[in-house]
C-alpha cells in the first residue's frame, strides 16, 4: 500500500458490508467507498478525529442489502457523490465514464464499470487495491439473478476487466461472510469457486444457475431508497 | 506495511475476535496470532492456498471470551507456540522474555510485555504494526476487574511500554465491537476514551473503577481450556 494513503477498512455487522475511507496523507482530501447510513456517527466522527476532509463519495452499485447514506453525507460535508454514467442513481454530482480517472488529493482513482451483479456496478482501482464491490467477492461472486442481472455480463467483466489486472492486485470486496477482510488477483484466479481464471463462460452460467439464494430481506425497502442517495420518504 | 509481508485480519463473528496471520512472502514462513477454535477450517483453507508455512502461533493472553486452537494447530502444523514467560500456559515451545526478539522467516517479532488486563498480557510489534490483544483497544483498553487484572499496571504498560512507540505505529487489536479494523499509536493518544496520553493514574483508575460489565459469558470454560491451549475434556 502507498504510504500516502490513510486507508481504513470498516465493517457493519446487521449488513456484513464493508466500508472503505481513504485519504491522502498530505492534502488531507479524503473518499469514502459504500458508506452505510446506520454507521454515520461511527464515519463522520473517525473522518473528525482523522483531520480529513470528505470530498467525494462512491458506491460501487445500487446496493439491495443496506441503504447508503451518500446523500446525507453529501448534505453534511459537501462531498461530490461519482457514480459510474450506467447506474441508476438520482442526482450524482460526477458521472464517470468507464475506465475514467479522477484524483481525490494525490490519490488516482480508475472507475472501472464491471457490471452485472447489477447493471450500474463500478469497481475502484486506487494503487494497488482494487474495490469490486458485490461484483467479485472472496472466493465467490455477486449473485445474478435479481436486479437486471446476468451470468454473461459478469463473467465478461471478471475475467476481461479484472483477473487481467496484477495478480498482486489487493481486493477488498463489499462483503465477506466467513470474516475475511481482503483477498488478491491471484488468489481468486486459484481459487474462487465460482469463477478462476480457468473457468468457462458455460461452466459460470451454470454455476450461477444453480445459485438459490433467498429473496434479500431488505431489498424492496433497500433499492428505492438508494436510487434515491438513500433520502426516502423524507426520513433523515 | 513491509511489502516482504503478507498480512490478513480475519475475524470471528462470535467473539468479535481478530485473528492475524502473516508470513515472510519468500521463504513463506508465517505466524498466527490469537487464533478461535471455532475458525479452525477457514484459517487452515487460507494458510494451504496462500502456500504457506505456519511456524509459530502467538496467544496475546488468556482468553476469556473465546476458546484458543493453539493447541490443535500446534498438533496439526508443528507450529511453535510462543508465550511470554509470566503467562499460565501449559507446555508453551518457547518462553519469551520481555522486549525479546524472534524471527519467522525475516519477520521479526518484538514481545513487549503489556500486563495487566490479564497478568500475562503480550503485545507483538512487527515492522510498524502493534498487536495488542486486549491491552489497547480502539479508544478503549481491556477491563482490569477480573482474571488478575490491575488498573495500576495496565496504567503502565500503555503509557510507559505502548504510547512511547512512534505515533504512526499501527494498532491492530484483539476486538473491536464498533466494526473498526485498526488505529494507530496518535489516535489513541488522542482519542481513547479511558487512557490518554496526558490521563493521570488517578483518573485512569476512578476510569475503570466505573467500568460496569457483565460477567464474560464463557470465561469459566474458556479460561480453563485456554490455560491447556484449547485441548479440554479430551475434546478435539
Amino acid at each position: 500500500m502507498n504510504p500516502n494513503i490513510i486507508f481504513r477498512q470498516l465493517f457493519d455487522e446487521k449488513s456484513w458490508t464493508y466500508t472503505y475511507i481513504l485519504a491522502d496523507i498530505e492534502t488531507r482530501e479524503a473518499l469514502i467507498i459504500d458508506p452505510v447510513r446506520d454507521k454515520i456517527d461511527r464515519d463522520l466522527k473517525l473522518i473528525a478525529e482523522l483531520w480529513i476532509t470528505l470530498t467525494h463519495i462512491l458506491d460501487t452499485h445500487i446496493h439491495a442489502d443496506h441503504i447508503t447514506w451518500s446523500g446525507l453525507l453529501r448534505e453534511k460535508t459537501g462531498a461530490k457523490i461519482a457514480m459510474w454514467e450506467w447506474a441508476h442513481i438520482a442526482k450524482p454530482d460526477m458521472m464517470l465514464a468507464d475506465w475514467e480517472i479522477f484524483s481525490v488529493g494525490d490519490i488516482k482513482v480508475r472507475a472501472i464499470s464491471t457490471p452485472w451483479h447489477t447493471d450500474g456496478c463500478t469497481s475502484y482501482f486506487i494503487w494497488d487495491m482494487l474495490f469490486t464491490g458485490d461484483t467479485l467477492l472472496i472466493r465467490k461472486t455477486g449473485r445474478t439473478d435479481f436486479q437486471w442481472g446476468s451470468a454473461e455480463q459478469l463473467y465478461d467483466s471478471i475475467q476481461n476487466k479484472i483477473y487481467v489486472l496484477p495478480n498482486s492486485t489487493k481486493i477488498y470486496s463489499g462483503h465477506d461472510y466467513t470474516g475475511q477482510t481482503m483477498s488478491t488477483i491471484w488468489e481468486e484466479k486459484s481459487y474462487n469457486t465460482r469463477i478462476k481464471n480457468t473457468t468457462t463462460l458455460v461452466e459460470f452460467i451454470d454455476t450461477m444457475q444453480a445459485v438459490n439464494l433467498d429473496y434479500p430481506k431488505y431489498i424492496d425497502i433497500a433499492l428505492t431508497a438508494n436510487m434515491q442517495l438513500g433520502i426516502y420518504n423524507n426520513q433523515k
